[in-house]
């Protein structure tokens, strides 16, 4: 399959479930909504390492959000819901509760929900009240009041969508995922954790060389500047630039979605060559999303 | 004392030491430096609930960096220097080596100094080599090949530096406060960890209310919605708003010039009325570093 | 009228026709395709004393430009269509064919066009094509190809749109108005085009003072600092600071819906006492947008 | 001459001399004193179709303005005095004054000066005071007081220095360019004026085929995609991608320091394959900036 004379391998991405969920921070403005944003989905971009997989979801206009304020949706993964309980009230609590000007609202609708006990920060002097027809808790600080909503739906959302942009030379491969990842950030209810949306160095399972204490390395089938040397290289002659992109959503239609507008956005790049996809032959995830499915 | 109208009050900032390593990444841009070193130090505002406290301390100009690229410096704190080096591989390996052309070098001449591992990601495809003079290990990866280097200085800084911001009104304080934090990024060697290196929820030691569960809450006294209410309250009549900034830096000299920057700067916005800072009576800190010294 | 407790003031927008014209700029990514917008809308906040106001109306995806890569789309207005002519080559010409890898297509649907020769530049090595269905040049660069679509549909839009907000100090009064800046850049078809959005300098037709040769000055009964020296002051006691918005659309609905968005989220913030709106008597604009009609 | 592997051609930026004029911008924020800065400098980019050359030239701490304040210098080029006088008039008036909190202070020792008579927009509510040992005046506007010196010192500088970046492919040699770019913007008195400081459309003087009405076409000797087709083509075959940037400086030195610095962070950029630079035979203009004497 070929799209703008760019091929589009048959192969697939493999993906997972994973608990996940969704806080709306609002702020004075959009601004300090989405430095509060930042911060609590930093040292986010993959379960292995970090504490979770977080990142950035939507920016939400004034005029959708529960204050009538400027807000950005952030989606937090974790394998278990008592994980999403946890993250929530750490990410929660040091990033936004101390950023300027914030409050934080639930994001999505779901039967199962844990409880984000954030009220008693407040150490009896917050008190209970309603916002923009939701239940909050207002907590004294020193910049004024906190406004929180303390329940926050989970849903069993899907981890690990992904394809790999080749291109001719680094530079190339780099624009064409920055491109994706813009393409991407628009759909609701999706992240790319990764640093900027984008992974530089895609890994393998376990190692060959130092299998004792290493869960993960470098999958050198994937590096440009090894390829002569490695046997069974999937970096084809003509690439030598190369990055991945990791896309978590609410469901897998969206995880599709977004791998179809970020692959659509990445082949308009002069030197993209080669899209792919990161797959363990199938045995390990319980989603398989096809390429040329998602692309036809 | 009076600076521009604005009372400094005659109290100080009460400062702990810490362990700090510091971290120069570089990357094809600065703009990608600015994303790896946003993604590593995020989760990063308070030891109470982060993994570490972390920060962007400066931009290092390409023609200063080991590699001749784009720079900048990041700033990792913990209370021992094993955590630092925990830190370091956990933040540089889930954030920066994932990120797309980015190099680390160490950025603290010290003494003590702790090993950090990266190369064995490379799964024995990586090899020694020499850049700018330093000794690095050039690890194989999708992006290219990611360059860092193995030992990191850890030195004892100065943790928890702080002032007060108090104004007659909400967003007078957050100008002010922004535009001290402007101010003290231009320093080297300092970093102001909260988001937008402002703090809006100054917190007091343990709970007059929850005191089995909750290590730390609200400092009531700081809060001006509730002044009337709370015996002792330390916010004055005219003041509506106030943020604190939060400091750590690599020495003493440097947390008390980062003051003095940030001060100077926020006493000239409109409505700000009042400088103060933060302490617990001198008992638990080894630095008190005394407004009227400061800014004399 | 009250929302929030502001108050709505019983007056109106007096607002003007205008030619618009509209273009499309796509880039390689879509920070380049800012940076070029950015610059091609500078030096353009007022006819009074730029050569054409202009600013940026909306992020377009890259599923929706003609090129299939990441687009914005700016407005250009001018008293006559000959005058969006002229603008559109300078602009176009200047600071667009200069930027790196942008393309400019037609972004207005109208019977009336205008022609934007701009193949010329490429000296005979420049050749007719398609891209997206449209004809467009492709002119040898440096940078590669620019391709350019040369006409431009011109419509008669609707100039001077407008609110103040006034607040009890300056930086309720900025941060409300950048409010109001980001929800109004969400609608398709407005831009705001003074600095950031934002007038901080209202001025009155001709001058009290030096009538000979100033044409506009400060509007004295909109000037916080000497209400209380000002006969006739519009400033209420309790305001001491206010900015305006003034809001260009490509018809009236489009500016109503503006300033409709504008209001809602002004009025949320902190500070805000009342809501207002400019105008000369009914006696020179075509168009009242009245603030009552507008929020109910 | 190579550096890193790039070779560094033995040829010259020829550079005229050119009046300059240049303005502190102060504001609230350094963020405000930005956007100020970047509409004043906008539709700036060259003399030969914009009002003015225009740009960004350096950050200023709040503890180095006049007022104590965030700032920025701009510096605004024309080829006579009285034009930096026209052009100071409208850039600050229009797009500076409008500007929500800003003042203006003159950037430049010098004995020539030009008057740029703010004041009359305070249609005599203004008043004369002194800000940081400088005579300005205070004009009452909507957003408070507006501040500015009314004397601007006007040098004799530099324009047109510049160098070519050809890189194997286009956006290889834009990065190469924006690290370029990011080089120079350190260096205090110089300005990249074309977007984003980058020339993706080198001219030539006159044209082949269209003579009669065109002064400046495409220099089709510097386009990689008719490189096959045209005589005498200065694109190396191994050249897929260039750009160019042009470097105005308030002297001589200036210059040639920032195309130091620019070429010194753009060869190590991968994919950069040679450095060249503009110039007219040597006839037209005083200044011979030789690539050699300036790497050496």
């Amino acid at each position: 399959m070929k799209i703008d004379d760019v091929e589009i391998d048959d192969t697939y991405a493999e993906a997972f479930p994973v608990k996940m969920g969704r806080v709306v921070v609002t702020a004075a403005t959009g601004r300090w909504a989405l430095i509060a944003a930042t911060e609590a989905t930093g040292l986010g971009t993959s379960l292995i390492g970090c504490p979770a997989e977080a990142g950035i979801d939507s920016i939400i206009p004034a005029s959708e959000t529960p204050d009538g304020r400027p807000g950005i949706s952030i989606i937090i993964c974790k394998s278990k819901s008592e994980g999403i309980k946890e993250q929530l009230i750490e990410r929660i609590g040091e990033c936004i509760l101390t950023a300027p000007t914030t409050a934080v609202f639930n994001g999505l609708e779901s039967d199962e929900k844990v409880p984000v006990k954030l009220h008693f920060f407040g150490d009896g002097m917050e008190y209970r009240t309603q916002v923009g027809g939701r239940e909050v808790y207002a907590i004294p600080i020193m910049g004024g009041e906190f406004i929180c909503e303390e329940e926050y739906g989970v849903v069993s959302g899907v981890a690990g969508g992904n394809f790999f942009i080749m291109a001719s030379d680094q530079l190339s491969a780099l624009t064409a995922a920055e491109v994706a990842v813009d393409a991407i950030s628009m759909i609701d209810g999706v992240i790319t954790p990764f640093p900027g949306g984008i992974v530089s160095s895609g890994s393998k399972v376990g190692s060959n060389r130092y299998s004792k204490f290493m869960k993960a390395t470098t999958n050198e089938k994937y590096c440009p500047t090894i390829k002569e040397k490695v046997e069974g290289t999937q970096v084809p002659p003509d690439v030598g630039g190369m990055y991945e992109l990791v896309i978590n959503g609410l469901d897998e239609g969206r995880v599709k979605t977004a791998m179809k507008m970020g692959i659509s956005a990445a082949v308009k790049v002069p030197g993209v060559v080669k899209i792919s996809a990161g797959n363990y032959g199938g045995n390990l995830g319980k989603y398989k999303l096809n390429l040329h499915d998602i692309m036809k």
